[in-house]
């Protein structure tokens, strides 16, 4: 069982993996292997992962057509197989002297994007990223459902560089116990802000940047891709939904919302190295104003999606 | 001149160096090239760094046995070449709209360890170890004068997956007109302990470790090196001066103090990649306990200290 540790100082909580103690020489040899091999992800190779949580098997009469654990679905979801986290058993809070401590509950799941071992979400027919999304959002109604957690994030490795262990697309879902210090400074601030000015500050960026134009990478009906005015890394990229919504799975329903705090969706390109400088202040060296970024990303040639070839 | 922005949502600010736009493919040369080559840190090619700032030149009779950037020192100070912030300006503080800049005003230098090209840090001899921490005492003392500046951070990347640039051992030093965020929380949270508790929470850290003893890596009269109870990286390790006191620059001195802050140094080895679940979140998953961490190192055989040799 992995261990949720609280830093005493800034409260900072991590996870310890208990059960694969390493040393030094153990990193090493950890470096990826992204392209041939066997991959669990593909058709034929269901059952070399944990069992499915659920899938889109879109059959010809709008009927599933065929069953769990076997090929035909489009988006797959299963447990991860090493996850971070565990799913069973109660928080079981507790102190270590000054320390703080407790059982490393949570989810933590793979949404397989496609069948298709060298497609990448990117270059998905339209119908297909849709679907990918649409899963997103029924596992986090799902996991809501379980009151021992606090937080979900939908994240996605995107390459070696980025931590992306496997080559084949898809993203992953880790739900925690606490709420993440990340994700406190940032309600945190929103409601500072909304309490200062009686705006959403996300709201206020996306007026901000609509009439500016200098950071605006596209723009449709319902969303905007900006380019934040003070990005972390080179390429730092947001899309959030223009009209005010606090909650992704909430989009377009009439469920519990606020007022200060609106989703989006961050893109940070791994371009450059994080070093001290970084690791000791939060501070962020950036060598591409934002600017620049967005005026390359508008400039650029998008490839035309083609059909996923499944097999 | 680079600028400094803020975001707006969670108060964090970035550098932005307006002068060196890059594209992303740019980045892919980036690779460090730490073998072999012209190196600018060696003796004889000090015209080829900016004109020293200060330098260790200890002669057979105490004075110096040497001209300032010539061959004769031990250390060596100077601006950074490619500096990420300007020393020369004011901060001329401006909104842009909703938004928040300065100009990207601070110090940038690096401390050169050691003339030997194939020396590190950890091999030289005490005293010269000793002559960088001097060193490094020295250049907070003078740089504190600037009332330009509120925060002063000294690092040191060792290897290319921790960002060193440059293969001969040095340090680097940045001085900043704000507080960073990291730092802000650090204090903050040592502040709320010390109120609520009327006791320094580094001063509690060594007690209980000193008693505990499983995540002790060493100690001696003065110092306490730990691995700290919820560590975000692997063989993350901390050392601590057993006396509290709050600042490196004041240690034996009377100069202002506050009872809340222990300065110490950190150690962040980069044996793990850093990637969405952390990016997303500030919650770090670290495989390797700490209490086997330190284990592993008070068990590890360290090398001989051999004298530099200098040429």
């Amino acid at each position: 069982m992995p261990e949720l540790r609280k830093d005493p100082i800034v409260g900072r909580w991590v996870i310890i993996s208990t059960d694969r103690a390493k040393r030094p020489t153990d990193f090493a040899r950890e470096n990826v292997k992204l392209k041939g091999g066997f991959c669990p992800f593909c058709y034929g190779n269901e059952s070399k992962t944990p069992p499915e949580i659920q899938a889109y098997r879109p059959g010809a009469n709008g009927g599933p057509s065929s069953q769990r654990d076997t090929p035909g679905w489009t988006v797959r979801v299963v447990p991860n197989k090493f996850p971070a986290l565990g799913i069973e058993g109660t928080l079981n809070r507790q102190a270590e002297g000054m320390f703080d401590r407790m059982n490393g509950i949570g989810a933590h799941e793979v949404i397989i994007e496609t069948p298709d071992h060298t497609a990448s979400l990117a270059t998905l027919p339209p119908k297909r990223i849709e679907d990918v999304l649409w899963t997103f959002r029924d596992r986090i109604l799902d996991l809501k459902k379980d009151r021992r957690f606090k937080y979900i994030l939908l994240f996605k490795n995107h390459g070696e560089a980025a931590g992306a262990s496997l080559e084949h697309a898809h993203s992953q879902l880790i739900a925690l116990p606490i709420l993440p210090i990340n994700v406190v400074q940032e309600l945190e601030g929103a409601k500072q802000y909304y309490l200062y000015k009686e705006r959403c500050v996300f709201c206020d960026i996306i007026r901000q940047e609509t009439e500016n134009g200098s950071r605006v990478v596209a723009e449709n009906e319902n969303f905007l891709t900006v380019a934040p005015y003070a990005p972390r890394f080179p390429f730092e990229t947001w899309i959030l939904p223009k009209q005010h919504e606090s909650a992704f799975e909430n989009s377009s329903s009439q469920d519990p919302t606020n007022d200060h705090y609106h989703w989006h969706i961050e893109f940070m390109p791994k371009l450059t190295k994080t070093a001290g400088f970084e690791w000791g202040t939060g501070f962020y060296i950036n060598p591409t104003p934002p600017e620049e970024a967005a005026k390359f990303l508008r400039e650029a040639s998008v490839e035309e999606a083609v059909p996923a070839t499944v097999g």
